[in-house]
């Protein structure tokens, strides 16, 4: 572990949530801590980047504290990049994202810019950490999980990671429970069903809000959704070579050539 | 294989673009086509979906054929999901999307507004594929293409798709080559090195434009970059349990809990 180690903290929920004002204090508890991030809410972005819109970033002083501060307004994607790129002098140590307010664990993992931005940093070879809450209020309680924070990310830097894989960290909705401690899982395979609720317009225009509910189908008890269920925290190695390489000599006997 | 399969398409270029039109106009020759697709371009969008904004759907007729056609006012994902769980009687035997204006290989499968729409089908249990070519003109020549796009839907409704696998299909740019033939591949281990392009706008606000080369560090044979850029047509089966298997015991072996 570097002695000061260069830590990025980005985030979907954008600069001001609460959840990355806790990573934030973990983080100056540990290293340097630059921040960058969106200037307002980004969920639900999956891995979107900015690619046809101009890009505005501005020096930010949200609190007090040791870090320095930007926001964006890209996504988190666009964050990370923007940082490595352009705005650090060296490449960070470690890059944290989150702690979001609201479930990445599952199939949600694919829709999440929180944890787009830990893919990014992890494309360009830097460890990275996204951290979520089941919680999706504004006033969650964090702190709880501050140890816990500071616990993996110490552990990451000492012990480095492995090329190609991120941590999709998810924190259990405690209001009611005691934290029962950490298990490294699998992602659940489970689905949202969605319903789309058509209005109109006063103009007469129909339109549709999405809405669903999520369902786990699986019942095996390696998985991030059984985990979180028993009051435990869950760890997901995620990675972003999508290759299905156990059905690469099955697509092979289809001699498409023939 | 359905007698006339119900076939869904979509993409991320918009309703109007050369790409889809394509696609199209190949899936009427195999089944009965409904097109859910959005109203305006959404590249780079990643699997972004629309939670905190109206979704509009307007029914279209853009040009001749059998087809029904609706236009969205939102991603790729939005559209896949408001075909099978609003739009449609019931579930359609195969998704196509794209065939996308650019490339979609090696790690551009990550932000990918083509294959998020048919990682969507895919967890939604539909057989789906998403087709792109390496040219991003929007007068790029499809037509070579045509025959293997239905050559390799035909093939995906006569056997199936296993759960969990979607195709990531790429077809070369064959300006001055030849197409070779077809690749089964993994996904090459490639990066895009950003460059951000910096400017003033008139009232002296900096902002900036994203700019990126795309490197390809991966040497290995049985890659898609690899294929392509000998002239084949590159598929890759893509997974959406993004679990790293082989990394779990490793960090079992980091002892968090203790």
């Amino acid at each position: 572990m570097p002695k000061r180690p260069l830590i990025l903290v980005t985030n979907d929920d954008g600069i001001t949530a609460p959840g990355i004002r806790t990573l934030i204090n973990v983080m100056n508890s540990i290293g340097d801590v630059v921040v960058v991030a969106p200037d307002s809410p980004q969920s639900g972005m999956g891995h979107a980047i900015t690619i046809n819109e101009t890009l505005y970033c501005k020096k930010e002083k949200i609190n007090d504290g040791p870090q320095v501060e930007y926001s964006t307004s890209g996504t988190p994607a666009d964050c990370v990049k923007l940082a490595v790129h352009e705005l650090l002098d060296k490449k960070p140590d470690l890059c944290v994202s989150g702690i979001n307010h609201g479930s990445n664990s599952s199939i949600n993992v694919i829709y999440s810019g929180t944890m787009s931005a830990a893919i990014e940093a992890g494309m360009e070879g830097i460890p990275a950490i996204g951290f979520s809450l089941l919680d999706y209020n504004w006033d969650a309680n964090f702190k709880p999980f501050k140890k816990y924070v500071k616990k993996i990310c110490s552990t990451v830097l000492k012990r480095g990671m492995k090329k190609g894989v991120v941590l999709n960290v998810n924190f259990p909705n405690t209001e009611n429970t005691k934290i029962k401690g950490i298990k490294i899982c699998q992602q659940a395979e489970a689905n949202w069903v969605e319903k789309f609720d058509k209005r109109q317009s006063p103009m007469g225009k129909d339109y549709y809000w999405l809405t669903g509910e999520f369902i786990n189908y699986d019942k095996r008890k390696n998985t991030d959704e059984y985990a979180l269920s028993k009051g435990f925290i869950s760890i997901v190695p995620v990675q972003f070579d999508l290759t299905a390489h156990n059905y690469i000599n099955e697509l092979k006997n289809w001699k498409l050539n023939d």
